[in-house]
């Protein structure tokens, strides 16, 4: 029987699935890493704000706790794209005023940590995990403060430490046959600050998240809640221009003004935060299998880190959970069921995310500013207006749905190559909402479902 | 001044590695995990034995000992395929007599390490690498016998231990935006023997590679120079048949009766050999960068393991010796210099080799079985005698020249599309040395130069 389950890292994930176990009347011990985060400050320049999507508001919902962080949360219902030339463009993200929550990181985290204490869930900070013995599931850890070294046993194992999680490294050492991929992207980013308003309010529109495409590269911002938005630019590590192209202040200035001249005067203090901020990497990790023996199972970025591009890190996290939790009402807590279940049905999801969100940088960075790309876009929200039974935009599927990303990956690639037959249309840039072009989209969605569907 | 050269494993690719960095004056020392093999018996069931081809022998070559290892080789200039119904087939590797040589991994690796420690090189075994602390080239070794624990520095260290390297996870765990993936194959493998003829002779043809294709999985042996062959099952891991579907020792031999019939009477002891040896896994691993700081390289398998369906793991990791040499050459010594350019010329040579390896076991377990195969086999090979500065077969060039793995890929996926034409061609299977078969292919082969080879 499955009684006591440790949780290895307190982060987004773990802190929410202690919360669900909590529920289910199972011992939870979260072992974190890191200090209280409720008790220091988390060091500048890493805080990365997050957007919230369905299927986290799904995660949160479950437990209860959607409402309390609504209240912290900036609804984005626009991406609102700058060009160099000063240019604005705004673009709804669905329809009906449908948007993304930008909400901290930093206070969600401390939320739920909060929920999964008053909920009975043990919390064991600065307890660095030094190995898992997977023969008999016994945890070593080091604390990071006294330096003393203990160790813990448990029913069952959840290695929700992130993309760089020792739970994983332990499967990778010790099992045989783990696939086991980690790969970067030649690109990094740095964290940048516009301030706020001297009246403390935003100096540009909060309900957008706001993107400055450049092509290889692209600055993003999204609001806080003291007027301030978290500016993060995305930009090759080598080469030129790169972070380490740019080294001397000079450059960095010039290169700012000539390419994002309309950002310079938002910004906190670019030198300061430009040469001072670290820089970080981005990695997609994917692994199989997940679990070990049905006693340690990976869960969240543990077991899929993705890029941050289609803002569904901490969204494919959550939805983890709230997955798992189905599984566990339907296999009545059986967790040789539930966990080899969990896997079949999540692997693919997971690599399916993985996938869309590198994709999706080049969308964010590139295609954005191109006009067919507008057109395109039109075409796709008009219909989808008409026929929602019958096409659902990519970005929608992911952000606005809960159908699974791999599902939902599928759809997007059989609506895109329609698309691109659409596009061919002769006038389209004018003719683009013609009853021609939605007869078309019709007869090709007929050809394309017996295929694609397996039909 | 790099002076003192360290290898970490002193596998095949460290000890002929050795043997290159002595020859050009360097201070060199080998750390093995193992006992000296020399002293010890290898355990059973884990010999594989090799397929030597030319990108070996010119590593061989270019330290003297080629002479010595063809002694002990059996040349196979042929592949045997043994069907169900006991028909037998076979096919020339290449042309003019060009075999492959069976070796003993054994025995090849203890003449080489016998010439390492004569040129001067320092060999340690039972010398376990725990640590490489990559700020300063420090080593740290853990001995199996003593558990005694040593450190060692050197100016240049170079990781040659294997698909499961000590040193590349140091890179791993110790460096920023490491790409590296593990990635295991569904299949399986367990070694098995043919036993000899009483008078010491072998008891099928031993100029042969014999292949059992049968689909999913396949047998294949090489012959040995006592008589014996050593043959090696590949086969699922799960499913059914797999190893795990087969436990019963009635449903073995049931098995192989009716799937390996001509093979059965031939086995040494099918059950002992099925239970009492283990099952191996195949794993490709690929990684970027090699190198940190060109202070530390991975060579060898440590760099690229592959699975070794096209026989050319050994012969990969003796081509990074003579790569490395012939720039040593080029660049006078100088590492900043070699290092880079090393690196950028393997790793795609590694990572076509990685991909057609896998590739070929589906050819060697499936399609050596099929007509077709035969048939494009047969204008191959007719088109490369009549023109052999516009076609190479793609066997030819892996396995008997040195050109570039990745470019013999390349030039094998173009020559492969011709060839898919040409199959389509009325009655190939009568006309397949027709002149309008040559001339589509001339025609074919102009079309596809401009594109294919940027001209």
């Amino acid at each position: 029987m499955t009684k006591k389950i440790s949780i290895v890292g307190a982060g987004l994930v773990g802190s929410l699935l202690a919360i669900y176990l909590r529920k289910r009347g199972y011992e939870v011990t979260l072992y974190e890493r890191r200090p209280d985060m409720r008790k220091v400050k988390i060091p500048a320049g890493r805080s990365i704000n997050l957007a919230l999507s369905d299927r986290g508001w799904k995660g949160l919902q479950g437990v209860g706790v959607d409402n309390a962080i609504r209240e912290i949360g900036i609804a984005m219902t626009h991406r609102t794209m700058h060009s160099v030339d000063g240019k604005i463009t705004t673009q709804p993200y669905g329809k009906d005023g449908q948007g993304i929550y930008a909400v901290s990181r930093g206070i969600l985290n401390c939320t739920l940590l909060d929920i999964a204490e008053q909920s009975g869930a043990k919390v064991f900070f600065n307890e660095r995990c030094t190995n898992i013995n997977l023969a008999n599931n016994e945890m070593s850890f080091e604390n990071s403060e006294t330096h003393s070294h203990t160790k813990a046993t448990s029913d069952l194992i959840f290695g929700a430490d992130g993309a760089f999680a020792a739970s994983r490294l332990q499967m990778q050492l010790s099992t045989d046959k783990f696939n086991y991929s980690q790969s970067y992207l030649e690109h990094g980013y740095k964290e940048l600050m516009f301030v706020a308003k001297p009246d403390g309010s935003h100096q540009l529109d909060k309900n957008s998240l706001h993107i400055w495409p450049r092509g290889g590269y692209m600055l993003i911002a999204l609001p806080n809640l003291d007027g301030t938005f978290t500016v993060t630019m995305f930009f090759p590590l080598k080469g030129n221009p790169s972070f380490e192209s740019l080294k001397p202040k000079l450059d960095v200035n010039k290169f700012f003004n000539e390419i994002f001249p309309d950002a310079v005067p938002l910004l906190h203090d670019l030198e300061e935060d430009f040469f001072m901020n670290p820089t970080g990497s981005l990695v997609t990790v994917k692994c199989t299998p997940w679990s070990f023996n049905n006693k340690i199972v990976l869960i969240g970025d543990a077991a899929h880190a993705i890029v941050p591009f289609y803002g569904q890190g901490m969204n494919c996290g959550f939805e983890d959970c709230t997955v798992l939790n189905d599984l566990l009402n339907k296999h009545k807590d059986n967790w040789e069921q539930v966990i080899p279940e969990y896997e079949r049905m999540r692997k693919p999801a997971a690599d399916a995310i993985g996938e869309l969100a590198v994709a999706n940088f080049i969308e964010m960075r590139d295609l954005v500013g191109k006009p067919e790309f507008f057109i395109a876009q039109k075409i796709e929200g008009w219909f989808y207006e008409k026929h929602p039974d019958k096409w659902i935009p990519l970005y929608t599927m992911v952000t606005f749905t809960n159908i699974p990303y791999n599902e939902a990956q599928e759809k997007g690639k059989m609506q895109d190559a329609i698309m691109n037959e659409i596009m061919q249309m002769s006038d389209i840039e004018n003719k683009w909402n013609d009853i021609a072009v939605e007869n078309k989209i019709l007869t090709l969605l007929k050809q394309q479902s017996p295929n694609k569907n397996g039909l």
